[in-house]
């Protein structure tokens, strides 16, 4: 296969989502966005075309990788879903928010006097990217992240066989920030490989790898 | 007055704080901390001893300045009181979160399969730093801050005087991320200074300058 055949057009998503509460506050969490951005200098590094939907991180595009920023998750299904229209991988490395608040305030929410010591915000579903997605992949590699804190295999192996994807990572909490982790990367038929307390920058290129194996 | 009678102790807070749902979602604002930090170097700049407490920013310490690194609005309390203790002035730039969740989960909290497509997150009033710290401050300096998105002059005295600040430094939401900013510094008679569209390190210097006036 010559070099240019085997380039491929890649999406790859990256950090958290922000989902606003008022215009000045949200709900997030802690993903630094250093995996989907190792996973886009691999890709890119092994001579792909690369599309990267980045949440809001504080990290340098990498060489010859496209980014588009977005903020929420609804924001970036609707970013990932173009990008991929015309690609042959995803990896899905963003932590998206699963619940963002029902409505966004226009003024700041602020604390009246009267007001009592308890509130509740109500939130709803956001969509489910991966499952949106992988829904119409057709032979195209779709790659998707599972944050566990619990006994996580059997509950990645179910979300990689509910949500259609070809490929499940499971990671802890604890790799979020670190530029190390220790993944399982799960397939359709139970086999799984572990990395344990690897370089991203390692992890990045093995999921990357994994392009071939869909040859 | 010599230089070194002039010289003072200065707690500045600064940035928005983090207040956890679980292992690794939480509740948060957009404050980037420009403010607080310009303050800070406005501060050592001048020749005073400067303990800058930070919320989770991505800022670099000034020079000449003490950073202790906090992410609740709990943890910057217990800093801030421990700082103030034997300082002559505090500058309360951060944006501290009002509420946070009423219970952190140690687990992941993950969506069921049968689960609503809605969900409520329970919240309890966040300690209010500022009106705990100038209730016993004394004669030194307190400079609160207010974020009004509406009609703002008149909410932000009534917590000037509420809270027993000298000064109250209010500005939009639009200030929280640049490096410009236009403020309304009002003190205790209702005198105000209006600062428009000035960049954060001048607005640094004339709030430092406070300091002279409360000789």
């Amino acid at each position: 296969m010559s070099p240019k055949s085997s380039q491929r057009t890649v999406v790859v998503t990256a950090g958290p989502t922000r989902e606003a509460i008022d215009p000045v506050r949200y709900l997030s969490n802690d993903s630094s966005g250093k995996m989907g951005f190792a996973i886009a200098r691999a890709a890119a590094g092994a001579g792909h075309r690369v599309t990267l939907i980045a949440g809001p991180v504080a990290l340098e595009t990498p060489a010859r990788v496209r980014r588009v920023d977005v903020l929420s998750a609804r924001d970036m299904l609707v970013a990932t879903r173009e990008a991929f229209r015309s690609a042959d991988a995803l990896f899905m490395a963003a932590a998206v928010a699963d619940w963002r608040p029902k409505r966004k305030r226009a003024e700041k929410w602020r604390k009246s006097r009267h007001e009592s010591e308890l509130a509740t915000l109500e939130l709803v579903r956001n969509p489910d990217i991966l499952a949106s997605l992988a829904r119409r992949k057709g032979p195209r590699l779709v790659v998707g992240f599972a944050l566990e804190t619990g006994a996580g295999i059997a509950r990645a192996m179910r979300k990689l066989k509910d949500k259609g994807a070809d490929y499940i990572v499971l990671n802890g909490p604890e790799a979020l920030t670190r530029d190390r982790a220790s993944v399982t990367i799960l397939d359709r038929f139970g086999a799984s490989t572990v990395m344990q307390n690897r370089p991203k920058s390692q992890i990045a290129r093995a999921l990357v790898g994994l392009m071939k194996e869909a040859d």
